[in-house]
């Protein structure tokens, strides 16, 4: 029934939950300055960058992640050409991203330049050359201190960034402090996106639903939405604010036309049908999203498990 | 990291992964004419049927399931006054089905008369009394059968089935071949809609796809969709057929007039919104629709693993 | 390579090892006054009672759990006729000691009514009776209270007891106070036996060796042996006080005498050629002994994984 | 409870049991000419050379294993000068070996290259330098074919060779027509032993007590043994056979003088005291033994779960 495979990664969902995957070598295991990190070659998900345990992406479904992630945000935006990336490591949000030709500078900020390594080095899959793009800027260091000393404005801001943990380093980077420093410096119109926590069924009430409260707080138009990540073993939600138009308004065509526009090819996930889904959310989501009253500060963090 | 439980429940995904669940309780464990039967207590989704190992529904996202299986079907119908129930041995499929108000006939038939007595006892959340409507004519048998000895014609047909195994009992009922025979004992603009498979990235090829194909080649319309019940540790995929109007060309007002119209009240998960998204498939998962050839016949079964 | 069970229980051993045994009925799960319950039916070793998420003892090996606890401890005695056994629930150490023809009051002393309860309905082939035999006189409380409050003297006193868990209501009685307490309440030429915890490689350093160098300060006469007990998934630590012979000094033919005299007969796993062997640990776990300097007081309690 | 651990080794015991050990890192993965090959460091047992998914012996107790394989054999022979080692990829058997300074020649026949020389790279605390020995002579090739076509006696051959599996490439080597034609590869006195598979209380029955069995059809004298051996979750079995005097005859004196005169150092789980335990084994694997009636055979094959 189960295969003959003898080693497994346990992918930690609740504590009365977890993803068992089967896995066929251990590329890299060690810790970095930051965080334990582990590239993992697994049979159903190829390649996987697991942080202090958990999966952050999969080649077999890292372009679900990563195409949902950014393309709402650039497409929402009339015409992004300066777009900062916090996080992701991997270098596959850089390469999105850098897919609209509008983009003409892209800084990409990561605290872990080990993490950084072992990606360009482990994932060529998924950063399929982006680091080598001129457009691209790459810092190492802290995004917080990064918005704080830099007062340069962008048109799109996407937060890749690991989940906020306990004792972890970037906590306050999902507060509404934090949020607000973001809005400063974002263009007129600009569009801000992050990553936002587990939305399946059994814990969207972990981050996500006070992620958007938070940012509902800060900005005018907030819309979140969920996609299925497999390597993740449950849905992954997202959360888009906007100090212009709004994402959900947008048609089918409108995304295609600017997808076309941009020269943006070979997405395997995203187009104008699945935008118009994407914030569709269930009903027992969308409710939970309208009931929530937590916000998201410094001296009241959140954290997932 | 993972609480302190010591009895789980392995979901089995694909042999190289399963979903980990904790349990509480195991309410029943036995053997029926036809299959093994659990009735589980877990930490995470409640009472859980098991049939064969595979979860069939929990109380905690059974109404994902479920909702999502019927409504569809049931609102692209005019006017749905007669539905006939295949499987639904838990009675939810039966409680949704009951709650259009126009329905005045709901004939539901299971083979497996231990498993319908269990769910009774084991999952009143489940069936909410379904089975004590006026209007159900509840039949054990198998259904196959049903259909080929009745000539009765219904408005809707739910396939609500366990998933095609090797050697089990339900593989003709994934056919071709059946499905012709349905189409036959469906009223004009007549409704088919079944569960179809595993629809996640790793295994929407297993049958979800051929079975939209088969159903292509026999009905005029055809749409697929899916949704995520955590409780299988994946992404679930429907295909709904029919006569009549296609359901993807209904606006969100149309849905939300027809649930009003007809007294449906109190979904959790359905609603005109969620209606919309369900069919906007992901890029990926409609190319591999596009791309399907498999047909499915009896002298060419699929299977899942 | 699995079969196909999907319920497991998973044995923890240490925080990096555990031992994961199919499950195929949950007789009972609930929590008493005192501590979480469950009764197993497992495929590999039938019905277990799990205390707190660790096995006690199953069908399959009991046997080889309480002759190995009760019968060296007897048989050293020259004549055991009073007994006291300090938990025990089960109703196997009992059935053990009353072997012995010799025996003519037993005393067992059991905190918990509802798990004595519970083994009498769901583990008769634990007990086989022995709560019937009138020389048992059964009672509810607790142990230590018990040897404070009573002057009685007994030849053989039997500790099966859980493991010392922090927090646990048992901790108190793997202490040299506590040694010292139940030596004056045996006669002259007394033997104690007790459990010891795990004495496996990894994790005999636990409790084991600290017990045995307790007791050291106590006894005269210490002896400490092992077993393999696949139910828990390690080899067990049995640890035996005397206040007359030595037992590791008995000869084979000494035992099988006794036994025979006593009329103790259908034994399966101990004999004479077996109490030997006991007794001849091998070499990393008889300098694990000789090295250790820990002694457990209330002050400085040891609690296992 | 458990730790923080997401990797595992999954060690199966038997199709309903298995042993859960988390790993550090995987430090070699691939396959073989003849077997899939994995180093493990694992976070209980430290290294471990893990063959078709089993444990073959591990940093943390390889010692329990290979001194109890080799030095009943060599201390029962009054002057092994000559050893064939058959299998024992990893050196360790060599090493052990090579302790007793009566041995002049100890020729190692070992199938599979790569594991040779994965294992020289991989785990130099398992060999110690061994391969090193001028004494040593180490052949590659099958050890049937070894026997078969050299006519060299040796004073004990020690059979370290994985366990009979389906379709896998040593089940003739546990034949009585092996063993046979190792009696005439014998000196006088000569004695034989090989590990004889899981010897624990659920499956001493797969193959250890007929291994004892066919062997007790060749030789004058067979005694067979066991140990725990934590890194494979299980009792394990080992059984020797001599030409000469009876293992189970050796006082503790004996042994100790003979491991003495022969320089023999440094070893942790066996010396005199443990030599007497190893042969008595607990009542239900002697009654097993003398029970069995299976002679293994090239026509009769068995073969380990």
């Amino acid at each position: 029934m189960l295969g003959g495979a003898t080693t497994w990664h346990l992918e930690r969902i609740t504590p009365d939950l977890a993803q068992w995957s089967s896995v066929r070598n251990v590329l890299y295991a060690g810790r970095s300055q930051y965080q334990e990190v582990e590239v993992l070659e697994t049979a159903s998900f190829g390649r996987c960058l697991v942080l202090d345990g958990k999966t952050q992406s999969s080649e077999a479904d890292e372009f679900v992640y990563h195409e949902s992630l950014v393309h709402p945000a650039l497409v929402v935006h009339p015409r992004p050409q300066s777009v900062c990336i916090a996080g992701g490591g991997e270098g596959a949000t850089a390469r999105e991203v850098l897919r609209h030709d509008t983009v003409s500078r892209a800084v990409m900020v990561d605290l872990d330049r080990e993490v950084v390594d072992l990606c360009r080095e482990f994932l060529p899959d998924h950063h399929q050359g982006a680091f080598d793009d001129p457009r691209l800027d790459l810092r190492i260091g802290d995004a917080g201190a990064f918005f704080r000393e830099s007062s340069e404005r962008f048109d799109v801001i996407v937060l890749d960034l690991p989940d906020p943990t306990e004792g972890g380093p970037v906590g306050l980077l999902y507060t509404g402090d934090f949020y607000t420093l973001l809005r400063s410096r974002l263009s007129s119109d600009g569009v801000l996106v992050t990553q936002a926590g587990p939305a399946s069924l059994l814990n969207h009430h972990e981050v996500f639903t006070a992620i958007h409260n938070t940012l509902s707080q800060v900005f005018p138009v907030v819309a979140s939405y969920s996609v299925p990540i497999q390597s993740f073993g449950e849905q992954w939600g997202f959360t888009v604010a906007s100090l212009g138009p709004d994402p959900a308004a947008l048609s089918p065509d409108d995304v295609d036309g600017r997808l076309s526009e941009r020269g943006v090819e070979g997405l395997r996930a995203y187009d104008g049908v699945s935008h118009g889904a994407l914030f569709a959310l269930p009903r027992y989501l969308r409710k939970a999203i309208a009931e929530e009253t937590r916000t998201i500060t410094p001296e009241n963090p959140l954290f997932i498990f």
